[in-house]
Protein backbone atom coordinates (compact mmCIF):
# COMPACT_ATOMS: atom_id res chain seq x y z
CA UNK A 1 0.00 0.00 0.00
CA UNK A 2 1.47 3.52 -1.05
CA UNK A 3 1.41 6.23 1.23
CA UNK A 4 -0.98 9.08 1.62
CA UNK A 5 -2.26 12.29 2.89
CA UNK A 6 -4.76 11.78 5.92
CA UNK A 7 -5.18 15.19 7.90
CA UNK A 8 -7.84 16.71 6.17
CA UNK A 9 -6.59 20.46 6.68
CA UNK A 10 -3.47 19.20 4.89
CA UNK A 11 -5.43 17.80 2.08
CA UNK A 12 -7.20 21.29 1.80
CA UNK A 13 -3.96 22.92 1.31
CA UNK A 14 -2.40 20.83 -0.52
CA UNK A 15 -5.20 20.70 -2.96
CA UNK A 16 -5.96 24.12 -3.15
CA UNK A 17 -2.25 25.28 -3.54
CA UNK A 18 -2.15 22.66 -6.40
CA UNK A 19 -4.98 24.75 -7.82
CA UNK A 20 -3.50 28.04 -8.06
CA UNK A 21 0.35 26.80 -9.19
CA UNK A 22 -1.46 25.29 -11.84
CA UNK A 23 -4.55 27.57 -12.97
CA UNK A 24 -4.72 30.81 -14.96
CA UNK A 25 -6.78 32.90 -12.11
CA UNK A 26 -5.40 36.19 -13.25
CA UNK A 27 -8.17 37.12 -15.54
CA UNK A 28 -10.81 36.53 -12.67
CA UNK A 29 -11.74 39.54 -10.14
CA UNK A 30 -10.88 39.19 -6.28
CA UNK A 31 -14.18 38.15 -5.25
CA UNK A 32 -14.29 35.81 -8.17
CA UNK A 33 -10.77 33.63 -7.84
CA UNK A 34 -12.05 31.59 -4.64
CA UNK A 35 -14.76 30.51 -6.53
CA UNK A 36 -13.11 29.47 -9.46
CA UNK A 37 -10.71 27.57 -7.20
CA UNK A 38 -13.65 25.76 -5.76
CA UNK A 39 -14.81 24.83 -9.21
CA UNK A 40 -11.57 23.55 -10.04
CA UNK A 41 -11.33 21.98 -6.63
CA UNK A 42 -14.87 19.99 -7.19
CA UNK A 43 -14.18 18.81 -10.51
CA UNK A 44 -10.36 18.25 -10.85
CA UNK A 45 -10.04 20.01 -14.13
CA UNK A 46 -7.64 22.91 -13.58
CA UNK A 47 -8.39 23.56 -17.96
CA UNK A 48 -11.91 24.63 -16.74
CA UNK A 49 -10.90 28.11 -15.27
CA UNK A 50 -10.54 29.29 -19.29
CA UNK A 51 -14.26 28.18 -20.03
CA UNK A 52 -15.98 29.94 -17.52
CA UNK A 53 -18.43 32.79 -18.14
CA UNK A 54 -19.34 35.41 -15.59
CA UNK A 55 -20.62 38.52 -14.46
CA UNK A 56 -17.96 40.83 -13.18
CA UNK A 57 -19.97 40.99 -10.28
CA UNK A 58 -21.40 37.37 -9.97
CA UNK A 59 -19.28 36.41 -6.61
CA UNK A 60 -20.36 39.52 -4.94
CA UNK A 61 -24.02 39.56 -5.90
CA UNK A 62 -24.29 36.00 -4.41
CA UNK A 63 -22.24 36.16 -1.62
CA UNK A 64 -24.67 39.54 -0.59
CA UNK A 65 -28.09 37.56 -1.40
CA UNK A 66 -27.03 34.50 0.58
CA UNK A 67 -25.73 37.07 3.47
CA UNK A 68 -29.09 38.47 3.10
CA UNK A 69 -31.05 35.34 3.42
CA UNK A 70 -32.16 34.28 0.25
CA UNK A 71 -32.74 30.18 -0.72
CA UNK A 72 -31.26 28.97 -3.26
CA UNK A 73 -33.10 26.83 -5.58
CA UNK A 74 -31.76 23.97 -6.97
CA UNK A 75 -32.51 22.01 -9.97
CA UNK A 76 -31.93 18.15 -8.28
CA UNK A 77 -31.42 16.52 -4.81
CA UNK A 78 -27.72 16.40 -5.44
CA UNK A 79 -27.24 19.77 -6.16
CA UNK A 80 -29.12 20.11 -2.15
CA UNK A 81 -27.30 17.41 -0.98
CA UNK A 82 -23.24 18.63 -1.97
CA UNK A 83 -24.41 22.28 -0.52
CA UNK A 84 -22.61 22.44 3.54
CA UNK A 85 -25.30 23.90 5.53
CA UNK A 86 -22.83 24.99 8.04
CA UNK A 87 -21.36 27.48 5.28
CA UNK A 88 -24.89 29.54 4.74
CA UNK A 89 -24.55 32.60 6.20
CA UNK A 90 -28.33 32.76 7.72
CA UNK A 91 -29.46 29.63 7.52
CA UNK A 92 -30.95 29.72 3.81
CA UNK A 93 -33.78 27.68 2.69
CA UNK A 94 -32.13 24.76 0.04
CA UNK A 95 -34.98 24.28 -2.42
CA UNK A 96 -35.54 21.30 -4.68
CA UNK A 97 -38.85 20.97 -6.46
CA UNK A 98 -37.92 17.91 -8.39
CA UNK A 99 -39.38 15.64 -6.54
CA UNK A 100 -42.78 17.80 -5.83
CA UNK A 101 -45.50 15.61 -6.64
CA UNK A 102 -47.19 17.86 -8.80
CA UNK A 103 -44.33 17.66 -10.63
CA UNK A 104 -44.62 14.46 -13.00
CA UNK A 105 -48.33 15.60 -14.37
CA UNK A 106 -46.95 19.46 -15.12
CA UNK A 107 -44.27 18.24 -17.30
CA UNK A 108 -46.80 16.17 -19.24
CA UNK A 109 -48.88 19.21 -19.69
CA UNK A 110 -46.42 21.46 -20.55
CA UNK A 111 -44.95 19.16 -22.67
CA UNK A 112 -41.57 19.00 -21.30
CA UNK A 113 -38.95 17.50 -18.02
CA UNK A 114 -39.67 16.84 -15.59
CA UNK A 115 -36.92 19.30 -14.56
CA UNK A 116 -38.47 22.17 -16.38
CA UNK A 117 -41.83 21.88 -14.66
CA UNK A 118 -39.76 21.80 -11.29
CA UNK A 119 -38.78 25.70 -12.02
CA UNK A 120 -42.24 26.70 -12.66
CA UNK A 121 -42.65 25.78 -8.30
CA UNK A 122 -40.01 28.12 -7.87
CA UNK A 123 -41.95 31.33 -8.80
CA UNK A 124 -43.03 32.37 -5.26
CA UNK A 125 -39.37 32.31 -4.31
CA UNK A 126 -37.02 33.20 -7.39
CA UNK A 127 -36.53 37.18 -6.64
CA UNK A 128 -33.83 37.63 -5.69
CA UNK A 129 -32.43 33.81 -5.05
CA UNK A 130 -29.49 32.13 -5.96
CA UNK A 131 -30.61 29.93 -8.89
CA UNK A 132 -28.11 26.57 -9.11
CA UNK A 133 -28.52 23.95 -12.16
CA UNK A 134 -26.58 21.19 -12.34
CA UNK A 135 -28.09 18.52 -14.05
CA UNK A 136 -30.62 19.64 -16.63
CA UNK A 137 -30.13 22.03 -19.26
CA UNK A 138 -33.83 21.95 -19.79
CA UNK A 139 -34.03 23.55 -16.51
CA UNK A 140 -32.01 26.53 -17.46
CA UNK A 141 -33.75 27.16 -20.47
CA UNK A 142 -36.95 26.88 -18.50
CA UNK A 143 -35.90 29.36 -16.24
CA UNK A 144 -35.10 31.74 -18.99
CA UNK A 145 -38.12 31.57 -20.76
CA UNK A 146 -39.71 32.38 -17.56
CA UNK A 147 -37.38 35.40 -16.61
CA UNK A 148 -38.68 36.16 -20.73
CA UNK A 149 -42.37 36.04 -19.95
CA UNK A 150 -41.56 38.09 -16.94
CA UNK A 151 -40.68 36.72 -13.96
CA UNK A 152 -38.82 38.46 -10.96
CA UNK A 153 -35.09 38.49 -11.05
CA UNK A 154 -32.49 35.85 -9.71
CA UNK A 155 -29.91 37.79 -8.22
CA UNK A 156 -27.46 35.17 -9.51
CA UNK A 157 -28.01 32.34 -12.20
CA UNK A 158 -25.31 29.27 -11.61
CA UNK A 159 -25.12 27.29 -14.85
CA UNK A 160 -23.62 24.08 -14.65
CA UNK A 161 -25.56 21.86 -16.51
CA UNK A 162 -24.08 18.91 -18.03
CA UNK A 163 -24.17 16.53 -21.40
CA UNK A 164 -24.81 16.10 -24.78
CA UNK A 165 -27.67 18.03 -25.69
CA UNK A 166 -29.00 21.67 -24.67
CA UNK A 167 -26.35 22.02 -21.99
CA UNK A 168 -23.71 23.84 -24.05
CA UNK A 169 -26.90 25.69 -25.65
CA UNK A 170 -28.27 26.52 -22.52
CA UNK A 171 -25.27 27.95 -20.74
CA UNK A 172 -24.64 29.53 -24.59
CA UNK A 173 -27.50 31.42 -24.02
CA UNK A 174 -27.43 32.07 -20.34
CA UNK A 175 -23.93 33.67 -21.24
CA UNK A 176 -25.21 35.63 -24.38
CA UNK A 177 -28.38 37.28 -22.55
CA UNK A 178 -28.12 37.07 -18.46
CA UNK A 179 -31.58 38.73 -18.21
CA UNK A 180 -30.60 41.07 -15.99
CA UNK A 181 -29.28 38.34 -13.48
CA UNK A 182 -25.41 37.81 -12.10
CA UNK A 183 -24.41 34.52 -13.94
CA UNK A 184 -21.30 32.12 -13.86
CA UNK A 185 -21.18 29.28 -15.72
CA UNK A 186 -19.25 26.89 -17.51
CA UNK A 187 -18.88 26.49 -21.11
CA UNK A 188 -19.45 23.72 -22.99
CA UNK A 189 -20.76 19.83 -22.24
CA UNK A 190 -19.08 19.70 -19.22
CA UNK A 191 -20.84 20.87 -15.57
CA UNK A 192 -22.55 18.90 -12.69
CA UNK A 193 -23.86 18.88 -9.54
CA UNK A 194 -20.65 18.86 -8.08
CA UNK A 195 -19.55 22.27 -9.50
CA UNK A 196 -23.05 24.04 -8.50
CA UNK A 197 -22.62 22.84 -5.01
CA UNK A 198 -19.44 24.33 -5.25
CA UNK A 199 -20.44 27.26 -6.52
CA UNK A 200 -22.93 27.87 -3.71
CA UNK A 201 -20.61 26.93 -0.97
CA UNK A 202 -18.04 29.58 -2.40
CA UNK A 203 -20.53 32.08 -2.45
CA UNK A 204 -21.69 31.03 1.29
CA UNK A 205 -17.92 31.18 2.26
CA UNK A 206 -17.20 34.89 0.41
CA UNK A 207 -20.08 35.80 2.35
CA UNK A 208 -18.90 34.66 5.92
CA UNK A 209 -15.58 36.18 4.53
CA UNK A 210 -16.95 39.88 4.21
CA UNK A 211 -18.85 39.31 7.33
CA UNK A 212 -15.63 39.25 9.39
CA UNK A 213 -14.27 42.28 7.94
CA UNK B 1 -34.70 32.78 -27.22
CA UNK B 2 -32.73 29.54 -29.09
CA UNK B 3 -34.85 26.70 -29.77
CA UNK B 4 -34.25 23.56 -27.91
CA UNK B 5 -35.42 20.02 -27.25
CA UNK B 6 -37.91 19.49 -24.51
CA UNK B 7 -39.32 15.81 -24.81
CA UNK B 8 -37.12 13.59 -22.01
CA UNK B 9 -37.36 10.43 -24.34
CA UNK B 10 -35.87 12.28 -27.41
CA UNK B 11 -33.37 13.71 -25.03
CA UNK B 12 -32.02 10.47 -23.77
CA UNK B 13 -32.02 8.97 -27.31
CA UNK B 14 -30.10 12.01 -28.42
CA UNK B 15 -27.52 12.25 -25.75
CA UNK B 16 -26.63 8.50 -26.17
CA UNK B 17 -26.44 8.16 -29.89
CA UNK B 18 -24.02 11.12 -29.30
CA UNK B 19 -22.19 8.89 -26.95
CA UNK B 20 -22.10 6.17 -29.19
CA UNK B 21 -20.94 8.46 -32.34
CA UNK B 22 -18.26 9.95 -30.56
CA UNK B 23 -16.77 7.36 -28.18
CA UNK B 24 -14.46 4.48 -28.52
CA UNK B 25 -16.40 1.76 -26.64
CA UNK B 26 -15.17 -1.60 -28.88
CA UNK B 27 -12.33 -2.17 -25.80
CA UNK B 28 -15.12 -3.31 -23.54
CA UNK B 29 -16.56 -6.02 -22.73
CA UNK B 30 -20.46 -6.53 -23.93
CA UNK B 31 -22.18 -5.41 -19.96
CA UNK B 32 -19.82 -3.41 -19.43
CA UNK B 33 -20.44 -0.57 -22.73
CA UNK B 34 -23.68 0.99 -21.20
CA UNK B 35 -21.91 1.23 -17.90
CA UNK B 36 -19.32 3.54 -19.90
CA UNK B 37 -22.47 5.02 -21.92
CA UNK B 38 -23.58 6.14 -18.59
CA UNK B 39 -20.18 7.56 -17.05
CA UNK B 40 -20.13 9.62 -20.17
CA UNK B 41 -23.48 10.51 -20.03
CA UNK B 42 -23.15 11.62 -16.92
CA UNK B 43 -20.07 14.22 -17.36
CA UNK B 44 -20.28 15.13 -20.68
CA UNK B 45 -16.95 14.02 -21.22
CA UNK B 46 -16.58 11.65 -24.40
CA UNK B 47 -12.86 11.03 -23.41
CA UNK B 48 -13.16 9.36 -20.38
CA UNK B 49 -14.06 6.07 -22.29
CA UNK B 50 -10.43 5.59 -22.99
CA UNK B 51 -8.84 6.47 -19.31
CA UNK B 52 -11.90 3.88 -17.29
CA UNK B 53 -9.58 0.49 -15.58
CA UNK B 54 -12.05 -1.74 -14.97
CA UNK B 55 -12.18 -5.50 -14.12
CA UNK B 56 -13.60 -7.94 -16.48
CA UNK B 57 -16.52 -9.06 -15.09
CA UNK B 58 -17.35 -6.11 -13.13
CA UNK B 59 -20.69 -5.31 -14.68
CA UNK B 60 -22.06 -8.81 -14.28
CA UNK B 61 -20.74 -9.00 -10.97
CA UNK B 62 -22.04 -5.53 -9.96
CA UNK B 63 -25.42 -6.29 -11.19
CA UNK B 64 -25.35 -9.76 -10.08
CA UNK B 65 -24.80 -8.59 -6.31
CA UNK B 66 -27.86 -5.45 -6.60
CA UNK B 67 -30.43 -8.49 -7.88
CA UNK B 68 -29.05 -10.37 -5.38
CA UNK B 69 -29.72 -7.33 -2.65
CA UNK B 70 -26.41 -6.27 -1.93
CA UNK B 71 -26.35 -2.65 -0.72
CA UNK B 72 -24.64 0.29 -1.73
CA UNK B 73 -22.18 1.59 0.14
CA UNK B 74 -21.21 5.31 -0.62
CA UNK B 75 -18.96 7.64 0.26
CA UNK B 76 -20.89 11.06 0.71
CA UNK B 77 -24.22 12.13 0.08
CA UNK B 78 -24.16 13.21 -2.96
CA UNK B 79 -23.91 9.88 -4.47
CA UNK B 80 -26.44 8.66 -2.77
CA UNK B 81 -28.92 11.49 -3.67
CA UNK B 82 -27.70 10.78 -7.57
CA UNK B 83 -29.10 6.45 -7.48
CA UNK B 84 -32.37 6.41 -9.27
CA UNK B 85 -33.80 4.42 -6.37
CA UNK B 86 -36.63 2.97 -8.58
CA UNK B 87 -33.63 1.42 -11.05
CA UNK B 88 -32.83 -0.82 -8.03
CA UNK B 89 -33.54 -4.34 -8.70
CA UNK B 90 -34.70 -5.56 -4.72
CA UNK B 91 -35.30 -2.30 -2.92
CA UNK B 92 -31.25 -2.82 -2.37
CA UNK B 93 -30.48 -0.10 0.68
CA UNK B 94 -28.44 2.61 -0.31
CA UNK B 95 -25.95 3.49 2.89
CA UNK B 96 -23.95 6.81 3.74
CA UNK B 97 -22.79 6.56 6.86
CA UNK B 98 -20.36 10.04 6.37
CA UNK B 99 -22.71 12.12 8.65
CA UNK B 100 -23.39 9.21 10.98
CA UNK B 101 -22.43 11.11 14.85
CA UNK B 102 -19.75 9.00 16.10
CA UNK B 103 -17.40 9.91 12.57
CA UNK B 104 -16.15 12.94 13.95
CA UNK B 105 -14.79 11.54 16.98
CA UNK B 106 -13.64 8.51 15.44
CA UNK B 107 -11.70 10.53 13.01
CA UNK B 108 -10.04 12.25 15.08
CA UNK B 109 -8.74 8.57 17.15
CA UNK B 110 -7.44 7.62 13.88
CA UNK B 111 -5.66 10.82 13.09
CA UNK B 112 -7.67 11.01 9.41
CA UNK B 113 -10.62 12.23 7.74
CA UNK B 114 -14.26 11.59 8.28
CA UNK B 115 -14.47 9.94 4.88
CA UNK B 116 -12.12 7.83 5.70
CA UNK B 117 -13.40 7.07 9.36
CA UNK B 118 -17.15 6.29 7.77
CA UNK B 119 -15.73 3.32 6.29
CA UNK B 120 -15.30 1.91 9.43
CA UNK B 121 -18.94 1.33 9.87
CA UNK B 122 -19.14 -0.26 6.85
CA UNK B 123 -17.59 -3.35 8.52
CA UNK B 124 -20.84 -5.15 8.73
CA UNK B 125 -22.25 -4.65 5.52
CA UNK B 126 -19.09 -5.04 3.30
CA UNK B 127 -19.01 -8.65 2.31
CA UNK B 128 -20.43 -8.82 -1.43
CA UNK B 129 -21.80 -5.05 -1.09
CA UNK B 130 -21.29 -2.51 -4.21
CA UNK B 131 -18.99 0.38 -2.61
CA UNK B 132 -19.73 3.54 -4.67
CA UNK B 133 -16.63 5.93 -3.94
CA UNK B 134 -17.30 9.72 -5.58
CA UNK B 135 -15.80 12.38 -3.24
CA UNK B 136 -12.95 11.08 -1.13
CA UNK B 137 -9.31 9.64 -2.35
CA UNK B 138 -9.15 8.70 2.00
CA UNK B 139 -11.94 6.81 2.07
CA UNK B 140 -10.51 4.62 -1.02
CA UNK B 141 -7.54 4.49 0.48
CA UNK B 142 -8.77 2.89 3.93
CA UNK B 143 -11.37 0.89 2.32
CA UNK B 144 -8.19 -1.03 0.63
CA UNK B 145 -6.66 -0.83 3.89
CA UNK B 146 -9.22 -2.61 5.34
CA UNK B 147 -9.18 -5.56 2.82
CA UNK B 148 -5.70 -5.75 3.38
CA UNK B 149 -6.23 -6.02 7.49
CA UNK B 150 -9.01 -9.22 6.54
CA UNK B 151 -12.12 -7.68 5.82
CA UNK B 152 -14.51 -9.64 3.98
CA UNK B 153 -14.58 -8.11 -0.07
CA UNK B 154 -17.24 -6.15 -1.35
CA UNK B 155 -18.35 -7.43 -4.74
CA UNK B 156 -17.58 -4.47 -6.78
CA UNK B 157 -15.72 -1.12 -6.18
CA UNK B 158 -16.76 2.07 -8.26
CA UNK B 159 -13.61 4.43 -7.99
CA UNK B 160 -14.40 7.95 -8.68
CA UNK B 161 -12.85 9.92 -5.92
CA UNK B 162 -11.75 13.17 -7.63
CA UNK B 163 -9.45 16.21 -7.17
CA UNK B 164 -5.63 17.18 -6.78
CA UNK B 165 -4.29 14.99 -3.48
CA UNK B 166 -4.53 10.87 -3.44
CA UNK B 167 -7.47 10.55 -6.22
CA UNK B 168 -5.28 9.78 -9.08
CA UNK B 169 -3.06 7.65 -6.23
CA UNK B 170 -6.07 5.84 -4.82
CA UNK B 171 -7.59 4.73 -8.34
CA UNK B 172 -4.15 3.86 -9.51
CA UNK B 173 -3.18 1.36 -6.10
CA UNK B 174 -7.21 0.76 -6.71
CA UNK B 175 -6.64 -0.90 -10.46
CA UNK B 176 -2.96 -2.16 -9.17
CA UNK B 177 -4.54 -4.46 -6.81
CA UNK B 178 -7.97 -4.43 -6.54
CA UNK B 179 -7.55 -7.40 -3.50
CA UNK B 180 -10.04 -10.10 -4.99
CA UNK B 181 -13.27 -7.20 -5.95
CA UNK B 182 -14.15 -6.45 -9.24
CA UNK B 183 -13.84 -2.89 -9.99
CA UNK B 184 -14.68 -0.16 -12.58
CA UNK B 185 -12.39 3.28 -12.06
CA UNK B 186 -11.63 6.54 -13.30
CA UNK B 187 -7.53 6.90 -13.49
CA UNK B 188 -6.13 10.46 -12.66
CA UNK B 189 -7.54 13.42 -10.95
CA UNK B 190 -11.46 13.33 -12.29
CA UNK B 191 -14.27 11.87 -11.03
CA UNK B 192 -17.07 13.00 -8.99
CA UNK B 193 -20.34 11.69 -7.36
CA UNK B 194 -22.09 11.76 -10.36
CA UNK B 195 -20.12 9.39 -11.98
CA UNK B 196 -20.02 6.89 -8.81
CA UNK B 197 -23.73 7.38 -9.04
CA UNK B 198 -24.20 6.58 -12.58
CA UNK B 199 -22.32 3.13 -12.24
CA UNK B 200 -24.35 2.14 -10.07
CA UNK B 201 -27.50 3.35 -12.08
CA UNK B 202 -25.98 1.53 -15.01
CA UNK B 203 -25.21 -1.33 -12.80
CA UNK B 204 -28.85 -1.16 -11.61
CA UNK B 205 -30.34 -1.45 -15.32
CA UNK B 206 -28.05 -4.01 -16.52
CA UNK B 207 -29.60 -6.10 -13.62
CA UNK B 208 -32.96 -5.53 -14.59
CA UNK B 209 -32.29 -6.01 -18.10
CA UNK B 210 -30.82 -9.23 -17.03
CA UNK B 211 -34.14 -10.18 -15.40
CA UNK B 212 -36.44 -9.71 -18.57
CA UNK B 213 -34.19 -12.26 -20.54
Amino acid sequence: MRPYLRDPAAIYDESFATVRREARLDRFPAAMEPVVVRLIHACGMIEIADRLAFSPAAAETGGLALAAGAPVLCDCEMVGAGITRRLLPAENDVVVTLNDPSVADMAKDLGTTRSAAAVELWEDRIEGAVVAVGNAPTALFHLLEKLDAGWPRPSVILGFPVGFVGAAESKAELAANPRGSDFIALKGRRGGSAMASAAVNALALGASRKALQ
